[in-house]
């Protein structure tokens, strides 16, 4: 999508040509674009101004990538995509500014579809999306194991909520009806929510070495996630999962055990199975739309958010 | 204003019950207001809604009190306007994710006023603030005493960009023509310049008592304001400048001794003749809106700015 790829790194050099350079590192860094292609596929069942969808796909990538340069600094994270972050080379004043033009630049562009309607979700999707992570710092203290409302409603802040409003934003600008807009919303959302739990699962399954990161990192940080809350409804009060929701000290080796635990435990499975089911319901949402080949593409990709690397 | 007020702290508590305390924390701290006043203002020479002028209002000191939190958290300060300062209290992360919910409510609140120009306007806006806020980071380790073309770049960006929007924007939404909108936006860029000088003048004038924070405190990060470059033009490269802007370390004595060569040079009166002239500029932009006791009150706004304290 070169369109959407220029719109991402444009309107940078001409105005502060320092800035272009970094936008360029980030842009580059890759990702799977996976955000602005579902706003392109939801809008090949519409008639749209093609270079308003190539802004809203662009703004959507960009508020992303926003978020991420934020959360990065804030988490400590060296390496995202494989390459090494904005925070490690830069003082942490850069990269939060470096965060705040990107929000400026994606609500610019969002505003470049000329619809109020898309602006407003945009700036609603992002409080969503900070109002988890502050959600979260809140909790910091009195930390206990997730009820399944406040997982759903954190996984929605973190991953579903972008993932609704690309497909609903690109519905919308295509005029869709109330009930197209809505199933593209249910969509984007169900395969945001089956997109999160796969990565909860895959934070138990994955090789370190595949995923980039320490197996149980969320546990260790003291997030309990789907499958370790699936393990304390059946073996309840676990000694581990107590002390890491707590935020007190947990060795290598007790993460190890009760990641050994949990695997044995058909938690995981469960858990799959919970993520298959949302993506199913995401597959539904397309009933409405004619059979094309970007419908099946959408369909494929619901499937493989539920199948990757496992 | 207890419509704007009311608008500032609204749509936090039933959203994010935690984060309301905090908005309500940064909003009571005050401020004089200036900005949604002068929208307020600029807005009696036309027919507005009132309720998106309110909006328009509270998403200008949103925009403001979120770059504050933000700035305060980058330079480590611990007070503004007399009162500990968010990142004092709070963590880094948390501090960092207020600022990106306040930017995000202020888009949020200018998508209420339906006018998708407002909308790119405050996102520029945001952008050239943060652009400055950047270029003056990347001009670490390479500094020098700016060109009056620097520093009027510098306090656009940090200053004017957003009065000139605060009162531009207002005309928009009262359906302004050409010739009043841009008499108001130079009514908002003169003012925010002539605002922006005086403050410099201020960090050489005022008392450390009064101004809450030390005397030359920008020539002691490194940033030559007005007043230090006018003098830099009569005596060329005094060493005490010279280590400063370059950020080599320099003695208390060296910038008593540079600031009593500055207050006594007359160059903080041709600054504050140059912040007068700014102010000047702005009252002339009035003219050609009717002479209503608003006009005069704006005016005599100008006129207060360059006065202050002083």
């Amino acid at each position: 999508m070169p369109h959407v790829e220029t719109k991402m790194r444009s309107g940078v050099a001409e105005r502060y040509p320092d800035l272009a350079a970094v936008v360029d590192y980030l842009m580059g860094a890759g990702g799977k674009r996976l955000r602005p292609v579902l706003s392109l596929m939801a809008a090949t069942f519409f008639e749209v101004d093609k270079d308003k969808l190539y802004s809203l796909a662009a703004s959507v990538e960009l508020l992303h990538t926003a978020t991420l340069v934020h959360d990065d600094l804030i988490d400590n994270s060296m390496l995202r995509r494989g390459m090494p972050t904005l925070n490690v080379s830069w003082s942490p004043g850069a990269t939060i500014l470096t965060g705040d033009y990107l929000f400026a630049r994606s609500a610019e562009l969002s505003a470049e579809t000329q619809n109020i309607r898309i602006v407003t979700i945009f700036a609603q999707t992002l409080m969503t999306i900070v109002g988890g992570e502050l959600q979260q710092l809140f909790n910091d203290g009195h930390d206990h194991v997730p009820t399944r409302e406040e997982y759903n409603q954190r996984i929605y802040a973190k991953t579903a909520s972008l993932f609704a409003s690309a497909t609903q934003c690109a519905a919308i600008l295509g005029g869709a009806s109330e009930a197209q807009e809505q199933a593209m919303r249910d969509y984007g959302y169900h395969l945001g929510m089956a997109f999160q739990v796969m990565d909860d699962v895959l934070d138990f399954e994955g090789d370190e070495e595949i995923v980039g990161k320490p197996v149980a990192n969320d546990l260790r940080q003291g997030y309990a996630t789907l499958p370790v809350m699936l393990f304390e409804q059946k073996s309840p009060n676990h000694p581990t999962i107590r002390k890491a929701v707590r935020r007190e000290p947990v060795t290598d080796g007790e993460i190890k055990a009760i990641v050994q635990a949990i695997r044995t435990s058909g938690c995981i499975e469960a858990t799959m199975q919970e993520a298959r089911r949302l993506a199913k319901l995401a597959q539904d949402a397309l009933v409405i739309f004619p059979n094309t080949p970007y419908r099946q593409a959408m369909h494929e990709i619901a499937a493989y958010a539920v199948a990757r690397n496992v």
